[in-house]
């Protein structure tokens, strides 16, 4: 019996997918550990050897984290409430147990070493033991590990991100739709991932920012450059993933001239770079190393075009190594001999048709038709085999030069696979760098991409403005529904609010764009602080420091949760957390409840929001009355969509207009769908009575 | 070069799909014709040969019955707008030219025989016409066309049928969790696709429901009556789907097999019935024909495990005919002679390992060992085949029998597949009465299913009311919620509705089971409608001739639709077809609109239907201010859900109560989340205010 070790433990959180269409997304395997202070939160992708780590307050911002991470696997230490299982069975994450490496490894300690947070350097350590012990390979693509604080970017809670459908429809929980998928034409897997980290991580220094956008304008304004450095792009491989498949020793022939070939366009995109104007682009071009040493390894040591297997040969180039080429001489000699033999063979026995062949069983042979049978010799032939049709014979000056042949053959694949690993353990030297020139290339590609888009969709660059926080957005658009909806019927709608608007109060039927043109305000936030131009004729920004969002969700008949309390938890986290620097969305607040209870809800939070909090804030209402608010709250302005009829049917003109809506839209359109005319006649009477009494008590209200 | 002619053609509608999870789903083919007196419409199932017509009076309710029908593809003669194209584009039902066949089939004339209306005869003609061209086979299995009046049926509209979730979950468009999921636990495919039907049209003749809740009632209360039943129908197979294969000529002799068991199934079912106390059972038996002879002919002629070949023989009982038993013969002593010749040459040969071998390119062969090469008796012996250890060898006397057995067994393989051909043929004359077996089958099927429902879930036979429309249902449950809760946590809920309460005004806060309630209603009036028993304490029913629904869909911000005018549209479909013996649910009529506006809608809604209609309706509403309706509307009650808090948290008791909601519930929510007090305080009071206002606005309303 042969005992059987564990090789390796597959993990949900440690799987490295290589099916090529998930390469732009990362696998991230987290670890928490909780102490007095709080909690400590680390990460890694096994895939790109990236690690960070943050600490917390409490297990809502801890789980929040995990769920922006999206991870399958989070390994923690400590206890959990049933109702914490809860929660991470319903995210379906996996719940894992630290688990110890049985000795510690000294190649991944240096991980750690910047690490002073006690929280932050626990939590990495438990990650990077639990690599080890379930991973049993080489890790030596793990990067140092770095902090960051949440609170460093802008803020946008998980359910806020998928509200926006920053990464995911909200429909399909699938890419397309999503703002991810309108910005994603990176040409690197690199360059996605990162695209990735950017928009759940948007910017919130002016001068990042500004970074950013002026290297998207360098690539913006120069057309050739950009060509190129896209070309250039195209050719790179996902170096990051190479290095990791380097680390483990997983790396083929293949993957090694891929990566050489990768290397081989940074030349040109430097090349490139440094013809360019602009100041920007040079100071990008001066700190990228080419690194064409290790390109030149890898070609001086492998063919053009290697196979998949590093065990069976055929991988090293002629020249590269004495003895290797001695073999292949061998081999080469010997058949050559076996040629020369079937000639001399055929003028000796005068059989025209004899040939030489060979196959795995018998190795060489001398093959006769059966016609020529005759004329074979005898006493030198040896007898093999016997077809219906044809004898095979060997003799024993064949059989020598066989052996001779087979056994330099074997050799020779022996030491190719020597020279492989030789040359794959001194590219491992170069992992850090290769690393750090991965993530150089991915910024560019996710930068070239901006530029991109903002050429072919008619993006602006916003300007950044730290003085206040008004917003001036001129003819802005709704970047993905624009780009659904042919572009032409796109009606584009400004966004213009300051200290004396904080509030826009949006009326309007259902359908007629309300929700459209709010996301499109927190959409364009989020590209402006990533660094992207924005859909608009022109923009002047402030930066938020957060997003809160209420946006109404689809009724579940048989969940049976109370959607309201769910309505109301996320419009008191914006109450609670919103500042004057924030943004805040909500969608038909109070909606759940019965009519006055829910526009007494509504009102006051609109009041509190407007008194207390400052932050801009857009409401949208069906609760016509709350208009009136605008009497009151100096800071809030009615704004509605319009609408028109045309031939019988009521056209909505999405244009956001100042003002509140028309209240009589249902009873117009009812009349459209032809309801009966006592029903209308009543329905407006109702109506009159309804308005003329919520007039009077408004007069009251201000007496 | 072989001229190739078209065999046949398939098209969506025509296409048998035999996959076992496909087998309770009909593929209809439509065909519909336009003529001055309006539409007619008729359809088939080729693979049961089902064929129904009826005619129409515009295109509207034809194309209602056609989604309903869930057709793929309609044969359509006659011009359609683009508009209505559009339509059949939405729904993904192809649109096909008539085709008409070279030579009428004459096998086919019968089907319309029945046929008197213009409308319904052309349509089915056409239809019969378009089968016969693309399908180029017999059609033998086509049943005599029936009619159907749509009106003769429960009517329901496609949208109603999907609001309800009749045969398809709305949030996944599968089957699960739909009416149909829940009650179908037939045992054939058969009874699965009559079930469908039956969901599809509800009965309105009480004399029909009651006499399928005779047959359930007597299956219910005879426990081993129907436990035998239930094991008897287990072994049938598709008998309707057979005997298409039989039409078709590709049925082979395995599915014959499986004919011959099923048919033995009857006569338990038989005998098991009239062991039966029940006249109901009896009288059912009596129409039973057990058709053994075609489960004879089948099990006479048919092995017990044919194979799935029928052209490779292995099929034919020994016995069955003569001739084969005779090729049968001959090859079975040719192998025994074979047998004894290797004894024979063993022995004379002294070689103890000589065996005779058989493969298909050199036939009988004698093999010996090289190592007993010298033995062989070359002088009779032919050598054929040389290998590494051993040589072949024939003689004359071994050729000679090999020619007689190859030449039996092709002669018997292809006498087998003669028979075979002709048992088809035979049993061909059958396939009227197998069809209606089938359909007695899937009838005792589907009434046996409700039994066994009844009995798991506790359900009881309604009393069908045909005095009034009074509803009297006394803790009713949702079936399909009931079942997806744990059953314990469900909270039964009573109907009482007379005269005196034709409208129930529903209030309550969202996910407070408004929408279940009406729903229950709904489901419970269907499932009685179709003879099955219903979950509910004890309950009697009035015959329904129509159900309207408007319930709200999820609002879609692409596609742009005026969700508002669906709203409307769907109301007016009430407004308009409504009687007195209608069921109507409306659910949150006018949300789409602002708040008084839609208000005054539903208000004028309800007093339409109140004063003009009569239907017994449903209509759940945010505006608690129409609660006040009570007041004038002599037949209109209010009712709410109520509520109670438990541990912070509000819980509702899924129990509907007499009376107007609390109006408060959404500032209750608000503070068991947590909202801030200035928030809270400010809603009370604004809340009060309005009340205040409104009070004053009714109190002067009816001064």
């Amino acid at each position: 019996m042969v005992k059987r070790d564990v090789i390796q433990l597959i993990t949900p959180g440690t799987m490295v997918d290589d099916r090529p269409n998930h390469a732009k997304t990362n696998n991230y395997l987290t670890s928490v550990v909780l102490t007095s202070a709080g909690y400590g939160l680390g990460y890694a992708d096994l895939a790109t050897g990236e690690i960070e780590t943050t600490h917390l307050v409490d297990f809502d911002s801890t789980f929040n984290e995990l769920l922006s991470l999206r991870t399958k696997e989070v390994v923690w230490s400590g206890a959990l409430t049933d109702q914490q299982k809860d929660y991470f069975a319903k995210a379906n994450i996996i719940i894992s147990k630290p688990f110890k490496p049985e000795q510690p490894s000294s190649e991944t300690s240096f991980v750690t070493q910047n690490l002073t947070n006690e929280e932050e350097r626990l939590s990495t350590s438990q990650l990077i033991d639990y690599l080890v012990a379930t991973q049993k390979r080489s890790l030596a693509h793990l990067q140092i590990a770095k902090t960051y604080e949440p609170s460093s970017y802008l803020q946008m809670s998980h359910v806020v991100k998928q509200n926006l459908e920053l990464l995911n429809s909200n429909k399909t929980q699938k890419k397309a739709g999503s703002l991810y998928w309108l910005l994603d034409q990176t040409k690197t897997a690199m360059g996605g991932r990162l695209l990735k980290q950017w928009i759940d991580r948007p910017l919130i220094r002016k001068q990042d920012v500004v970074a950013r956008q002026e290297m998207v304008e360098a690539l913006l304004d120069d057309y050739f450059t950009r060509e190129s450095v896209l070309d250039a792009l195209a050719g790179v491989y996902d170096l990051e993933r190479l290095t990791g498949r380097i680390a483990f020793g997983s790396v083929n022939g293949r993957e090694l001239l891929q990566l050489a070939r990768s290397l081989k366009q940074v030349p040109l995109i430097l090349a490139t770079l440094r013809q360019s104007q602009s100041k920007t682009l040079l100071d990008f071009a001066s700190q990228l190393d080419p690194m064409q040493n290790v390109a030149e390894l890898i070609t001086t040591a492998l063919v053009d075009d290697p196979p998949v297997s590093t065990t069976d040969g055929g991988l090293i180039r002629p020249g590269y190594n004495d003895q290797l080429d001695r073999y292949v001489d061998v081999m080469t000699n010997g058949k050559r001999w076996v040629a020369e033999l079937e000639a001399k063979e055929r003028e000796q026995t005068g059989i025209n048709t004899l040939k030489i062949g060979f196959n795995k069983v018998f190795g060489y042979y001398i093959e006769v038709t059966n016609a020529n049978k005759a004329n074979v010799p005898e006493e030198r032939y040896q007898r093999k085999q016997t077809l219906t049709n044809a004898e095979r014979y060997i003799t024993p000056e064949l059989k020598e030069h066989e052996h001779l042949i087979l056994e330099a053959e074997n050799k020779s694949t022996d030491l190719e696979h020597e020279l492989f690993v030789k040359l794959r353990d001194q590219i491992k030297q170069y992992i850090p760098q290769l690393q750090k020139l991965g993530q150089e290339i991915a910024t560019l590609d996710v930068l070239a991409d901006f530029a991109v888009l903002a050429e072919k969709n008619q993006y602006t660059k916003p300007t950044i403005n730290e003085k206040d926080q008004n917003i001036q957005i001129v003819n802005g658009r709704h970047p993905v529904v624009e780009q659904v909806l042919a572009k032409r019927d796109y009606i584009p709608n400004d966004v213009l609010m300051d200290e004396s608007s904080n509030i826009f109060l949006i009326t309007g039927p259902n359908m007629s764009g309300k929700s459209t043109y709010m996301r499109q305000l927190a959409l364009i936030v989020v590209m402006a602080q990533i660094g992207s131009f924005i859909p608009a004729e022109t923009a002047k920004l402030p930066i938020f420091d957060q997003i809160f969002t209420r946006i109404g969700a689809a009724d579940d008949l048989i969940s049976g949760q109370s959607t309201f309390m769910v309505e109301m938890n996320e419009a008191n986290q914006a109450l609670m957390h919103a500042t004057k620097k924030s943004l805040v969305i909500f969608d038909e607040i109070g909606r759940g409840t019965a009519t006055y209870d829910g526009m007494a809800l509504a009102g006051a939070i609109i009041k509190y929001l407007h008194n207390n909090i400052h932050a801009k804030t857009m409401f949208a209402t069906h609760y016509h009355e709350l208009t009136m608010l605008d009497q009151t709250l100096t800071h809030l302005k009615n704004v509605h969509v319009g609408a028109t009829e045309k031939n019988g049917e009521l056209i909505f003109l999405h244009k956001v207009l100042p003002g509140a809506a028309d209240e009589s839209y249902g009873i117009h359109v009812a009349k459209l769908a032809g309801l009966p005319q006592p029903v209308l006649a009543e329905a407006t009477t109702m109506l009159h009575q309804l308005e003329q009494d919520q007039h009077s008590a408004s007069t009251k209200n201000t007496e």
